[in-house]
């Protein structure tokens, strides 16, 4: 153990560690739930990035040295190369706005660079967590830019994950273009589809999300690194901001922009807020199209049984043979705890108070999880799902052809209170639709058999030279 | 109009108004949703109760004149049976911690009394709203005493909503207690049961969240009139809650009881948060019941076609003779508001600030809705859809013949692997279990007989000598 | 009465009623909530301007006779200039995925079209609510396209009102500018900044959410008008969806487009959903705000008192001359309601099945409450208290001088240890910071005077030649 | 590697893993939060005990040899000992209700079984997971009965890190009793009280919400063990439930009981709602409490300063001797996460179809993080927050003297209107209250000096013989 001192006082610090004693403060103050913030890798490196960013500013201004600059940026590469995230172990969730993780990386970054510098751990003379990496920082600014640079690294993971599964759903479309099935509304047998133009709307369905995903994600551009304590900038370089902006871009490979009004970019999260509400919008989505795929394969022999799932698992321990959606289900989680993730950000987001908002961490928290466990859902649904799916096209078939929904299709030869008689009449007899139709004579065979085509079936009617049992204007 | 005054000057007060200038004010501060309170007859009863509650008290402790308690008491009863009500007309969402209804009821009462008196409306020096009507109290304990007694009154009668339809259900139960049927887990077919049991089921249920109800609901017996306006009585008779509190349980007939701790009385709402939660809690159950409902009726050809809901208006202005499940839907939309009314509630009730919580309103108004709503879905559900619930007895039993899931009735016969192997070999062939069974030589016909019988293939087995085909201990 | 019949049989309907048989019976299947569709007057507008479209397309088509068409056309624009309104009675909450309001429209429509031709309202032989009214639509794209017509008109209504707020909060960081004012982090005293700079912040949030609400009113701008039952547009003439488009477009004054995959977008509520998130976004921020307006009023001698709200009415009716800050409350609750209304909405709109969302009732009741009593409380909020807040200016001063957060505009000078150290000593001392400063001779009275001028405090360091303090590269 | 095989072929299994190929199934197809079941040790406890119970039962009834018992046993008790923890890999999000959580054990236990028997990991002939640790259970019995095992227990540990919480409150209140400090409704100034009463009022409130999640643990003592695949008990002996019951309740050391419909008690999460809702309503209360905290502790300058939060780690990298309220700021956290998983839970349970609720592993899961963070949060606040709190008694005292809420008091002896004037002249004049009322001669020194007695003013009036300032009957 090493003695490190802060205002309370001195604290033990494990030798081996390279975080110090604000980092050992909070893990006394915030045993909360076992999960370090290394949890959320792309948090650890935008940290970096923005101490590396800082450093580089810094420099530019002549208010840090060139030897401390190099081993601070140095110490920071290796972070974004994937080393030392052993060393952020601050709980996910904490008080203190953030501090404590931007405390966290200051003590990393500055013992990582000491060693680098042939100094000892602890010994911050040479390089000072706060003097030198924290050089014209506030956590208010550091912490949020870090946040808002891991989202954008974790939204594009989604977004490709979201495309990928859009083309499943496309795939799919394509191949089971022709199948024509009953369309359902209300549960209640409809009128007839195709099972490609389902699928179709699965892929039209995730493709819109991942286009308001992008959206929402481009509002996370915005940052407030230069803004300080509480966006006056107070003790940083009027140069300051631009200059880190602009490394802070170069080092991650995002087009970022200092916000406008420092102050109020300081105390806003209104972007998180933004994008978690384009997350739930994802996730109720997908949770609908997860609840289809496993209504449309219920059975398989007391079910709708129109398509079937690839078996992944033993769906029972009791039930042999049993087969279960599980890949669909496990999305369908996911989106339940994306939508509370929602209610909890949004209620972090309106307890901000004055300046800044204390609760950033379980925002951060919850947008990570949120972002992380969609993104696997995607992937899984994708890959242990919907490139297996496969049709039961005779069956589908079937139920089109017994159907009292075709009556639908009569609406505009024999009218809405014909055709309703024809529809009860049908239901109460245990009859086809197209047996009655011809029984009755209101249609010649070939008449019925024209509007039973599936195209004429799936589609709006051509006003061409053969369509001649259309009625007159009403 | 007449003039009224209070400490900002002069208001005008339409004539005929029964309000005076403390409500006039608060319809230009409020004009949020256009709903009056009386929205909610139970508060606008509860308020005249703890007024005519706290004047007898006061007169009893001397404090008022006779003949200002009479006149107060006999405008109060007028109100408890239905008159005035339309005189409360600040809206259900109004800042100030409920003190604009207060007011509205100080001041309606006041008047009514005048008037009782022979005196003109607005001339105060003989009843006065805050001298005479409010005397010893304050908003911060009339407000919430007389929202714990108005949801008190209406959690009655969702009570009572609900052992009716727990009723419905059991009824159904019984008469459909014989019908076989496939049992579903995870919309997969699982193993055999009556749909007796399903209705039974729900029966149950709903009586369960019945119980939860009326449990939540005692917790609103504990009332914090008295507290004045922070809980320490400050302006009130050191007898006065006593008092107060046992002419408002005889005003009431509800058991009341002043809470131990005025101070934490007056600004906890943990009863209300409890509450809301058990509506949750209905509202999700009831919508999962609604759910199967539709599932169950779905069809009526392309859908699992169990049960037929009865028809209560035409389905759709296209699909003609088509019926949708429009009563289970409408449940389960109030399922949905209530979910969300209770985050709401949430939210309001975290957000009160050191003695007083002063989104009351909204936590009020939220469960009033929650309450009504839940009330007349219940109703409407047992009503217009449970009642006439009928059962496609012979489609049911041929799904069980038909189904893989018999093979789980074997286990105990021929073992989990086997079991499995026969369930696959029936998938793959289109076969039935029972006819692999026989073909097989598994089991004679007699023994697949008994195991196939409708009480054994629903219940535990029994250790009866019959019962030789259990294999030896494992 | 008159009767009138459909599949279910004979229904009577009130004689001087315009609406017909659909909708008793809807009156009769949902007495949920005694609020009737007509409390939305966006909706009914926008339902009618469909009905007027979809027949002027029919007629364009040669589907629908200039007599019918014309009377159609005459009853719609009757309802867009606001008559009839009390004729659309069905329940907010309703099951049938909105058949009810559809089937109200058409009824009304029909029945006022048929008395402007001189018939009898019933007698729909000449005007036909399904066979003319809803010529080649179903409930299944109107009642969406109607939605999100009136969704938008309510859209532009809440935009106008938070650009005025917006505009306040502006205007009142002109007049406080120049005040200086300790800034708060975490609710613990900070570094300085101006009244000005957070009455801008303010403007700067409220603009940023007015410009996301119309991003996502824009998505809005998508219908499905020509899908009919389920997206594939059976029934409608193929160049329908385009025609009627046109003609609502035109009947609206809004830049409509039909959805490219019109299955996806009738089953589809994405837009809603991200509406309701960014409605929800608008909410926390506006309860920020206030939560913020409350705080720095509170008082007025035990608070923080560095502003004044007017004040609107008495703020109890036991505490003399307290007044409260009932306009932000009100806000706040509004807030509360929106976020509850979004769980709803999302719970609703993860509930849609296969071809179609049955829930969109609640949806749109919600997003309508959401949007309205949003726009009441920018209106109230901006003009019964943001206009009239005023400050106290040497409160707020002499909050600064004393302040211990003056100490970080020293780090630059001292070093960030040495500033801790003299932090603690000001507040062990019960002493001020620049006294310490002084007394230990850290710097001169001059140097001092430099470093607290307002500006230099409140915005970063210019790196002039005046700047002789800053230390030496780090 | 070694290889294990089920209905979909073989699969590599490590050699060392207990579990088997059920269990490296699931490991492939839930790829999604990355946190292992075992993140739950009590589930992983109660999964043993579910399971020693049933072989215990099955021992009983003469299905189970005492060899294989007597193993499974053993393995089981390892379990509950702390032992073979990590074998539970299996992710806390998955598909399939519970079974593969359901299947690690099995697994797990069998191979260990194994080897206490001398065999080899995954020789199941001896052992089997399905056939023998398995017997007459099911995942739809086993794991609701073992989360609502697991669930007991960590209520249990809540239940008493709320009571000593509310224990260190009540201690704060007895040292604080008889500080005078004015009392705040609406942020306002209000009428005065004691520090006590306020500190006192939070012991009540963690109290009562002590009670309620009593109660609510108590719900969860109704399990369905004996049910198997869907409550109608089938493959299990008659005596099998009654016998499993009384071993898991000795093994737990828990009261339970067999729900009487175990149909229902198969599909029904109502437990977990109800609980979740207290958790909800636990976590909205402590929030309150810890937001009440934050802002009595403002300053140290610019704030209300009455209290004092023990410092606990620095509170900024930029300010110096910033110390920030970071404990009340983590519990706030973790309430708004409580809160957003009552969604979650409440989504989940809402989904469920049927006779099963697929859904259950996200209700544990997010059951589980609630009821641990809350524990922490609670020990958290208790230990490094309230147990230091001091009292700032002459600032306190002295804005009591200045506050204009002292009116109140007056109220009985000059009447609402003439307090009302008092007031506003205070407030003009920038004057006391107490020094108008003497200048105006409404009060002599000493009756003023009687009423502002901190008795008198912290209380209820008292009828005695002194008190001759009241005025006679109103």
């Amino acid at each position: 153990m090493r003695v490190e001192h802060d205002l309370l006082g001195d604290h033990e610090v494990p030798d081996g560690a390279y975080y110090g004693v604000h980092t050992a403060r909070a893990l006394d103050n915030f045993p909360i739930t076992g999960t370090p913030i290394s949890r959320h890798p792309e948090l650890i490196v935008a940290l970096a990035c923005v101490k590396l960013a800082a450093a580089r500013a810094n420099r530019r201004l002549g208010l840090l040295s060139a030897e401390r600059a190099d081993a601070i940026e140095a110490a920071c590469r290796e972070i974004t190369a994937g080393r030392w995230h052993d060393q952020f172990v601050v709980d996910v969730i904490q008080g203190g706005a953030g501090t404590s993780t931007n405390m966290n990386a200051n003590e990393v970054i500055a013992n990582r660079a000491l060693e680098l510098l042939g100094q000892r751990r602890g010994d911050y003379l040479h390089v000072h967590p706060l003097e030198h990496v924290n050089l014209g920082q506030s956590t208010n600014d550091v912490y949020p830019t870090a946040v808002k640079v891991a989202v954008q690294f974790a939204v594009h993971r989604l977004h490709v994950a979201m495309t990928e599964l859009k083309g499943a759903f496309a795939e799919r479309a394509l191949e089971f273009g022709g199948h024509l099935k009953m369309g359902r509304t209300q549960l209640q047998d409809a009128v007839p589809m195709t099972l490609g133009q389902e699928f179709g709307s699965y892929a039209v369905m995730v493709g819109e999300d991942a286009d308001r995903l992008r959206e929402a994600g481009q509002l996370l551009a915005e940052i407030n690194l230069g803004g300080t304590a509480i966006g006056t900038g107070l003790n940083a370089h009027s140069e300051y901001a631009r200059l880190a902006c602009e490394e802070l871009s170069a080092a991650t490979e995002l087009p970022l922009v200092t916000a406008t009004n420092l102050v109020e970019a300081t105390q806003d999260v209104g972007a998180f807020v933004q994008l978690s509400g384009v997350l739930k919008r994802t996730a109720v989505k997908l949770s609908k199209i997860c609840n289809d795929l496993r209504l449309l394969s219920s059975g398989p022999r007391a079910g709708l049984g129109e398509i079937n799932l690839p078996a992944v698992q033993a769906g029972s321990s009791i039930m042999p043979g049993k087969v279960n959606p599980v890949i669909p289900e496990v999305v369908n989680q996911v989106a339940f705890e994306v939508v509370g993730n929602d209610v909890a950000i949004s209620m972090a987001a309106e307890a901000g108070q004055l300046q800044l908002n204390a609760f950033e961490p379980i925002i951060a928290h919850s947008l990570f999880e949120s972002l992380s466990h969609l993104t696997a859902a995607c992937d899984t649904l994708r890959t242990r799902c919907v490139v297996g799916i496969t049709a039961n096209v005779a069956h589908m078939k079937a139920m089109v052809d017994r159907s009292i929904g075709l009556v639908t299709a009569l609406n505009r030869y024999i009218g809405y209170e014909a055709a309703t008689r024809l529809a009860t009449d049908a239901l109460t007899a245990d009859a086809d639709i197209c047996s009655l139709v011809l029984d009755r004579g209101l249609l010649t065979a070939s008449e019925l058999e024209a509007i039973m085509e599936p195209e004429t079936l799936t589609g709006p009617w051509r006003d061409a030279g053969g369509d001649t049992y259309s009625r007159p204007s009403g």
